[in-house]
């Protein structure tokens, strides 16, 4: 097959869709990839890498023209919707809830679209939204701690403490692949964590590995409004499947955070 | 030399001051050790395993008069003052500073008298006091949480919660070996614990080792008040040095605990 | 919905079926709710909290008889037997092989009964009964350490022991819910534990998280016969589906304990 | 004693040198406590709390004048010179190394002036410089990983990884306090840790504290070049004593800190 | 049912197909038990040990010819050939797929053979395969880290290094029962650890449960070259099903294991 | 100063004394280092590797003549004693209490000798035997358990155990720095362990940081006879200070070891 990987025009976007691992199990098996010249280069991979394991390195028309599949990262935008056509595969991120315009851009053109938000294993799993979620969670606590230092505005609260004071609070709301990643980098930090979740058997799990890090609540307006009164870090990781992720959540895929600061 | 071991009189103390392990190293270092009979039966140990490792079984007589020195494990009693004499040794738990009455006995005896509570090392340690206030520590809790369960009258509390519910607030004030077991055991128990203390090194050595499984907060009357408002059960775990042990103490040599129970 | 909720009137019985979380998640949902008078006293919840999250406080008659469902603790008493109806639904446990006379009085009103211990997930938990089981077998072993207690009865054995003096044996026999939050404490004090199940993924899903701290065997009868023979304790954990849970057993629905103490 | 605690007037410094507890432990020691109107305010303590508490708010004349020992956070500034006097007592950070002026105006005034960062304890630590350096290395190791996001400009790199993606590699160069307690934060993020030192016992216990979550090498120019050269972060983490700390290290008194982002 | 137990004749082999707890169940469930003599002398357990927990010890013609089931460890040897018949059933290791000659000795015997390896619960799982893969794992590290001695020809690398030396890297292909043992075991020693595999929730389960003391990476041509470039030691530990098992892997059936030495 | 490098002439003896790091930092110090050709191969250290950083490559005649410092790894051999001379100083491992000739061989020669392992730190530590004593330890279990496996002459206990089944029993007598290395491998690989000493704060502190994976136990011959009556490994580690080291102890200065295996 002839794989397509332009290269990521939205605006801040620095990853590419294919790496070195992934070209070589391609060329390996036998297809034929063609990469946009500087694809590569904001995730620190340079036309020469990509050259050296088998790829040809092309303009952007012959990405999108030549191939029979491209894979991206990101929704096509705007500009790129005149490369839709109906004998291309596109497998990319697609969260079409949030774009009627996109949409119709695929319907009118009739190519096939897989977005990799959908894919599901038999067991239920997304493999290719949990690798993200994972990236959105601890990303989450990085920034949230950020946020409780004073030079960034907070109330000047360590993560972790020092000896003989108090770490922070840092409550997370769902026990999904978000908020465990979220709450693994918290404990890590040393801060207090409180855990929330309506799936006790999730629960149950974090709190078998967890050691006694951190404390496990059943979720419900009632106990969520207790935790949100003392949290000095609150981290919302609820997935609503289905719902629309606002464009500018990059790296975040498949829940929305609110991270916000408490006040005991 | 003669070594006498008599059995414990003071009402409900099952120890006795030689196990085998003891008693094996004496008589392989030549020494004659008269343990009296059934000294050691509250022990679970039987004359039979006394006399199997090198012991001779005696009268209480015996084991006081005919021996050089006696060890012991509680104080002597008023019936045994009449046993103290000017060439005999006496090496147990004296805390004399609980009782003048036997300070008096002691002086009048002329007996040599060493007290396992002052036995220094060249680094300042109590090696003969230290196994006690572990005990007394690991108890401390152990005691502690039982008092939480309603069937003894407490809030119906459970030390480390379940999925899904908080666990205990546990403070223990002072971090040293009657504080440190404590924590020990609450950390373990999955309790949330908090641990205070006036030394900053000790609290930080408690912080490297736990691993962010407690709060090690500064001790002082501020802070003691502001734990106590929300604890579930509270430790006192401080030594004064010098401090009259209650005679009801046993088994807590070293400092004296406050089990009591919070209301957040 | 009228849900009722009658105060329990079994003897030391200290539950209420419903607290301010739960309350306040079905008063947003629309229902009413009717609690009666002093329902929620012996569990910390004054009917001034109740009201407060939306509750209207009633008589016991009211609770039963204004309801639509009655939600519950404990099965019906004789005494409430009258109270049962054919337009009323009854949420609660039921343990209904351990009662024939309840059996009929249920099936004589009518009523449409739903026991929390039959409750299952379409993968096969039981969502009401582990948590009951987590605190059965977390008590468990602080009930046991306690009887190794030597103002208890027991050979004077600390279940962590203290340095240079080696901990206690605990054998738990069932790796379920039980079981594994038996063996957690047992291993949180510090004693040494030996876990038998005959499930295998079981054991070996315990023996990677315990890391180490734990020894998993398979349990037939010359394995317990000989972990029975040198434990400190031994606590029974293992679930006969449908079997009676003795009247007394309450806050350990789900599993018959045998705490005993061994002698090596 | 009247204790006098002026407001911090350098820019940026949110600190303030007596807290609630502190001042609590004074006032009930009988000493009179003066401090200046919104000293606190930055550090969330308002005027009330310390009146609460038994201070007397006044103003920062007062503070100054009426006292007999001053404490503050950070060193005079010029525009404070005028109120040093030789019947004071200054009880501060002073970092005298820094500033030749601020020196010969201390030396001018007569005053008493004692500093924090020189106060040693019997065996050698610093209490007072101690707690700033915990603080320090761990801001350390959160102020780096976010210089690794690519947000903030750098090659993002997720300091714990994902699932299948490798983690960091932080180099820290010194295993003191500031050392290892950036240590203590790389390892809870989930990055591949090493830690230098000179001192081989320092190393040993970090080494035994640590359950090989880092890795120890002596430190030498041949190995910090070795580590250098593959150091996603590297941090500086080593106390030259009496060497002058920047005036803009705020927080970080006690180690100079280069946060620099290596290549592999 | 009347139960043979033939001693072993391959080469090397010293398991035996029942020890106690198995005889002991077989027995209480009504089975005759015939134990060939001298079969479990190589396992540590005497012919008297067998007798007194029920077993009739008999020849090798009476462990197979009056039994209507054997079973065994390994598969039959040619010269065991000759015992297979029509009316017995044997329970054992087959590996059918590395013996076209025991194949058809089966096969024209008319027998029914069960193999070990092929017994699969109802999740996928194999119960009679997975402890043999534990062994596997495990003594795979614990032989390869022999081979880095320097005595054995190796570079001489200590496993787990020692304070202010590096660790060795081990690098193992697969996540399986073989790779996550043969892991642990890694991680014990001190090593520092990389685990790759295909299967995304096995590596981050591996990931959650190790606390950051490995690194997980998705396997493909490109890493595994890439790991193998600087990993001390490397540990293939794939299942490739129905593969033939070579037939000197005794007690590492499930997986084949290349152990090699990488340098850096 | 001139510093000589003479390549290891022992049977056997693969080290050197000095590698790269070390190397590098005499070099920007100023000295001269003339290593001997080929001294470093047999630790993987080339001639290339050492001139590159510095060194002059040698003959054993330079090596030895040209120095006015002599550092080496093990004693000087016979044929080397002609090489002493009084104005050259020599710092090596000596061992003088195992070898009469060598010391009467130095004494002769009038050279400045130091040995290594009695360099002390002013607070009692032996800075340049414990690293070799780290390595003992940890040496030790690994081969111990090696012992353990059948195909090595052992009973077939694996030191981990594996699911279902209990891990090795493993007793080490020493805390000291080869005992708690010995100790922290045989917890890594899953064993039981259990160490004992004399030394009530070395254990204590090996209780603390080995968060109950380890038994601590007073070392005395009842209990060292109690614990080798089931030990499936005996490591002893006790170092008899100015006891000769047997010849053939490379490696392992510092302690004997007596490995052998228990039978319960």
């Amino acid at each position: 097959m002839i794989i397509g990987v332009p290269r990521e025009i939205k605006d801040g976007e620095k990853r590419v869709a294919i790496a070195l691992p992934g070209l070589d199990a391609l060329v390996r098996a036998g297809h034929t990839v063609l990469i946009e010249q500087n694809a590569g280069v904001a995730s620190g991979i340079s036309d020469e890498d990509y050259s050296a394991h088998g790829a040809r390195m092309v303009s952007a028309d012959a990405a999108w023209g030549e191939a029979e599949m491209v894979v991206k990262v990101k929704e096509p935008l705007p500009e790129e919707y005149e490369r839709l056509r109906s004998d291309l595969t596109l497998f990319t991120y697609l969260h079409l809830a949030s774009s009627r315009e996109l949409t119709e851009a695929l319907l009118e053109s009739g190519i096939t679209a897989l977005a990799y938000e959908t894919v599901q294993t038999a067991d239920g799993h997304l493999p290719l939204l949990e690798p993200m979620s994972q990236v959105a969670g601890k990303l989450a606590t990085q920034v949230g701690v950020r946020c409780l230092e004073s030079t960034w505005g907070g109330r000047g609260v360590l993560a972790g403490g020092v000896t003989g004071v108090a770490p922070a609070e840092i409550v997370i709301i769902g026990a999904g692949t978000v908020g465990s990643s979220a709450a693994q980098v918290a404990v890590g930090l040393g801060a207090q964590v409180t855990l929330l979740d309506i799936n006790a058997r999730r629960l149950r799990y974090m709190d078998e590995i967890s050691k006694g890090r951190l404390i496990t609540l059943f979720s419900n307006p009632y106990t969520v409004a207790r935790c949100a009164s003392y949290a000095d870090l609150l981290i919302g990781a609820v997935l609503v499947p289905g719902a629309s992720c606002p464009a500018s959540c990059d790296g975040r895929d498949g829940a929305r955070h609110e991270v916000g600061r408490g006040h005991r």
